[in-house]
């Protein structure tokens, strides 16, 4: 079966990073697939990935091996990791990336070469390593057994209050749409306040007039902040990771 | 016959949407190639994205598959058009994007699913019918014949009154120059005012001065807008949409 | 063995060049992998294209096909050129972009058609070229020998002078780190001076202070100039071609 290498990164389109990892994949495994999800995840921005990564799973081909690198700590010596689930492996740092996912299948540590370059892994490391899987080495042939020790993690989500629901901004998207780390299942009254402005919960973007600020589930399976055919990120001011109130609206008030 | 598909879209490459339109079309064709025209149509710009396809189409491989997705109206009533032509099979929104080249072939109504996500039918509805039609199904399979009634159109281009022609701004490229929504075969003097400035009609972009107006005949069969090494949308303030007045320069004032 | 095409230009993501180019090259070639390095070098920066391709051509598929267009004189005389070399085919402008390379095989010039565009020869021109090389046209069957008339050559780097080099930046990436037109085996003093300002020559980018300036050995054989989690560039004002002053620091003076 064609191997499937998908890949997250903030590394830019501007530079040739990407191209020359794509390069090495390719010199590998001459028949491969490669899709990128993003390369431009806000720099280092381990958070947004994480989420990115996350939600796009589900939507994968079978047996996509995956090569996630936000790496701010590249040459220090966090562990560079493979997961190993049944569907997809996704070799990843060791820096929170991976955490939400861990649970999913078994956690292996990628062996470094005698002396890797100090600044590009994902060429030097990951790809070979991928490429190695994709040809069919086990995990053992290219990582030891990660173990019990705990993965560096994420700074964990705000608590919820009562009638109040404090949320982050995982990610803006090019239309200015803010996607929340707020599960699409989690239950908002049909008039709310974000960041004290009145919003009106729709079910679709066309629903709200134009410029009107709205609330909606969106498609990567969490509520989104969107103003009609405008940015709502530009209007409230937010980017990947700020903090937001969302509150229920007095329903006696003027919208 | 190695499928191949064509993707056009205004989701921009920030976020992991294209990226998930690749997994979903992978994921169904594993051999597949898949094509950016381009993610970056300005956002929600169909009479832009209509022109962007309808230049690019005599350049596709045989049999491709294009999906076209500048869809402000997602999770409306807007019906998802499929064109079956002898070449070529698009699939978009019935919003204008597919008015200009609806005569080349045989249009169908796609067939939605019973309860489709209400923001990302680029994604749940058109890449799966793609997918479907890559595998050898019929345009029956996946939807039912459109019949008589009228697309939706795009806005009429202006229209032109003697001694001045007034045409639109239909792409901005990276450049700055600005592609006009005028054929390249209509005849213009030799000495113009675009706006009011002075510019020449010259072949190539090197004919002109360093920082000189001029207007060609550009690679996308339409005239355009050049400044040498410089972007003459900055200089004429001009973007996607734009009116543009070309007039003749009186031959004896300076130029 | 499956054709491999390699892209580098100008052109941008926005318009669909690029796309076209693509286009092109799968209808002859349908099976054919394509690997873009980058399509962001700066507008008509040929000395930038000539860098980012030289530093990929290590990491590139045996076999591969480059297209390198960035082209500021298309349309006018100047050559289009074959680098024929034991493991890769470059197809590219005589403008300064091969110069480096063409010690490395024999140069053919590519024969024009009759009528070419005049303003989009990378897929009027070398992209057909490049189909048919891919499906094993001889150099002879699309070019014709060079000789030994000598290529336009890119401006000399700046001259070293003692107790000081003199450099230029080659590339700046998406992080703001400058690279330097200056290998990585150079030596260089553990303190320096960047533009009169103290830098730090570190081995990685983690081995800096937050907002420390700083210079290290890249990942792409050069020295790079880089700020921690900042953007160099915009701190020292510096962009493609500038030039860079880097001199000892006084060991006694206070950092």
């Amino acid at each position: 079966m064609r191997p499937v290498f998908v890949l997250l990164t903030d590394f830019g389109l501007t530079s040739p990073y990407v191209g020359q990892v794509k390069a090495v994949l390719t010199a590998g495994c001459r028949d491969a697939a490669i899709i990128d999800l993003t390369h431009e995840v806000s720099a280092h921005a381990v958070f947004e990935a994480a989420f990115l990564l996350a939600v796009s799973i589900p939507y994968l081909p079978p047996q996509s091996i995956v090569l996630a690198v936000v790496d701010p700590g590249v040459g220090t010596e966090r562990a560079m990791l493979l997961l190993d689930a049944p569907q997809i492996r996704i070799l990843a740092p060791d820096n929170g990336l991976l955490a939400p996912l861990a649970h999913q299948g078994t956690l292996w540590r990628i062996s470094m070469p005698e002396a890797p370059s100090a600044t590009f892994h994902g060429r030097d490391v990951l790809a070979p390593v991928a490429v190695r899987l994709a040809l069919g080495a086990p995990p053992i042939a290219v990582a030891t057994p990660w173990g019990t020790q705990p993965l560096v993690s994420l700074p964990a989500p705000p608590a919820p209050s009562p009638g109040q629901i404090l949320t982050r901004v995982a990610h803006v998207d090019r239309f200015g749409n803010c996607l929340l780390e707020l599960p699409a299942n989690t239950p908002l009254p049909a008039r709310i306040l974000v960041q004290g402005r009145p919003a009106r919960v729709v079910r679709t973007y066309s629903d709200l007039a134009p410029q009107e600020l709205g609330v909606l589930r969106g498609s990567q399976g969490v509520w989104e902040i969107a103003l009609r055919e405008a940015s709502a990120a530009h209007l409230l001011g937010l980017g990947a990771g700020a903090l937001v109130f969302l509150t229920a609206a007095d329903p006696l008030a003027p919208a």
